[in-house]
């Protein structure tokens, strides 16, 4: 079967799929995406990734490329025209193809769009059962990263760096000695009095659909939630902590540059959020076939 | 007569000039750039521009994609095919295309280069005749701009306001309220005592090819120069002020956030150095000329 991608209004071979090297996403990085899982042929928390979508094009002033609802049947129809039943739809918007100059291009000048959708391979049964270690690194990234930009070169080089030492994800700590968030994940941890802690959402991190779905499964479950700044020291001697993102769900993390958190082993609070999680997206799949 | 691109190894017509939408440039900003001026169909200050795309491909670890000298010949033919003697070759190397991954794709990923050469609008006569304005806004990058990375969304949005405010550049501001230099050009200042100034090159600004060539031709006329951090403030008290690179050489300032620099007027070292760089341009291709 061939891959089908979606490029500025057409559908075509996946090995075609290209862009003009003018296209202001490859010049300037001047574009933003989104990412969002399907199962059962359902996008899980779709209505989640369409508003941030929105505040991202909205932030950088690019136009919306179609209107939501045709949006969301060209990724419907992506996700048919693949054949696939679960997977992730990619979606990028950029400024569109415009003469190379920093400043914005004319008005007439039409936003590109581009989606591809594939299988993925989310955490292996061992990664969830076992954890998964994560390293340090300085957070180098620009100032305004809760705008889900295509400007991604730190966080290519910070996933690297976790890469090369073996570990799933690196953990981006702050001038102060903070975690911000993993280079695509967010990071909480459990303290030993039981007190669950993610950073707040400001310009310093990139608020999560996941996160905030997790966010509503721990204050429904009645937890002891801070959003605040959590120091790498504090994670460290944390009794847990954890990553979410669309593809992990919620991955309990039991290493932190090589030093063991808690007993070393998944505690009872990620295991407890994750099933929460797998619970709801069943649930919206299963509202999803109800209509359908 | 159709202009010419050259992507991957092939020169192509400039229209059809494309790149994979998995091209790690589109979707990581993966990639670093240089933009070379050519006159008489050389190019201006090449050995500069070839060590700093070494070192920016060092940096990032990305493969070189030719040999410096083919590289070389394909900038040449570029100018030919294009049938221009004067204008700028834009060259972008990013870490080519895979699988959407954040971190780096297996060895065997041949790196991609993309070049364009097209005529080049430098600063008008009365924009040298009477100088611009700047505007400054806070320097919202990323840690490693030393590093001519295509991740320019910052800039992006740094130039717009510019536009916005009818003004030439904008120059950012650090966090200790230290210009770092402009959006696409690098800031200078001469001070009432008849200091020169500009930033020292750290990992806090791009070190322009046409700066080392100012601050190499100020050393020459035992102008009392330093290379460090200025204030916005001492940037408005200044007797002069002036941006430079490839494209404006030598640019005179007049206005910083609608305040005048000295007496509004382009002044003497603005002036001067202009001129000793138009004469270090001229007996580059006087060189070049006699030795083909």
């Amino acid at each position: 079967m061939t891959r089908v991608a979606y490029v500025n209004g057409r559908f075509v071979p996946f090995n075609e799929a290209g862009v003009h090297i003018e296209d202001r996403g490859y010049q300037f990085a001047d574009g933003v995406y989104e990412v969002i899982a399907f199962a059962n042929s359902r996008l899980i928390d779709l209505a989640g990734h369409m508003i941030r979508l929105e505040r991202s094009l909205g932030e950088l002033r690019i136009r919306r490329p179609l209107p939501p609802r045709s949006l969301e049947l060209v990724m419907a129809e992506m996700i048919r025209r693949n054949r696939l039943s679960s997977g992730i739809l990619y979606l990028q918007v950029t400024r569109g193809v415009a003469r190379r100059d920093q400043a914005f291009p004319p008005q007439a000048t039409p936003p590109a769009l581009v989606m591809t959708v594939r299988t993925v391979h989310g955490p292996s049964d061992v990664m969830i059962a076992e954890g998964v270690s994560v390293v340090t690194v300085p957070d180098q990234r620009w100032k305004r990263v809760d705008i889900k930009s295509i400007a991604l070169l730190p966080n290519v080089l910070a996933k690297q760096e976790a890469r090369a030492k073996r570990a799933f994800e690196a953990w981006m700590i702050d001038g102060m000695g903070n975690v911000t968030e993993g280079s695509s994940t967010n990071a909480w941890i459990v303290t030993k009095a039981g007190e669950l802690i993610t950073r707040n959402a400001t310009n310093a991190i990139l608020n999560g659909i996941t996160r905030l779905a997790i966010l509503s499964l721990a204050g429904e479950a009645g937890l002891d939630l801070t959003e605040r700044p959590f120091s790498q020291v504090e994670a460290t001697d944390a009794a847990e902590a954890f990553l979410t993102s669309t593809t992990s769900w919620v991955l309990p993390v039991v290493k932190i540059d090589g030093n063991r958190i808690g007993d070393g082993r998944p505690g009872p609070v990620s295991r407890r959020l994750r099933a929460a999680y797998a619970d709801a997206i069943r649930a919206q799949i299963e509202r999803h076939a109800r209509r359908a």
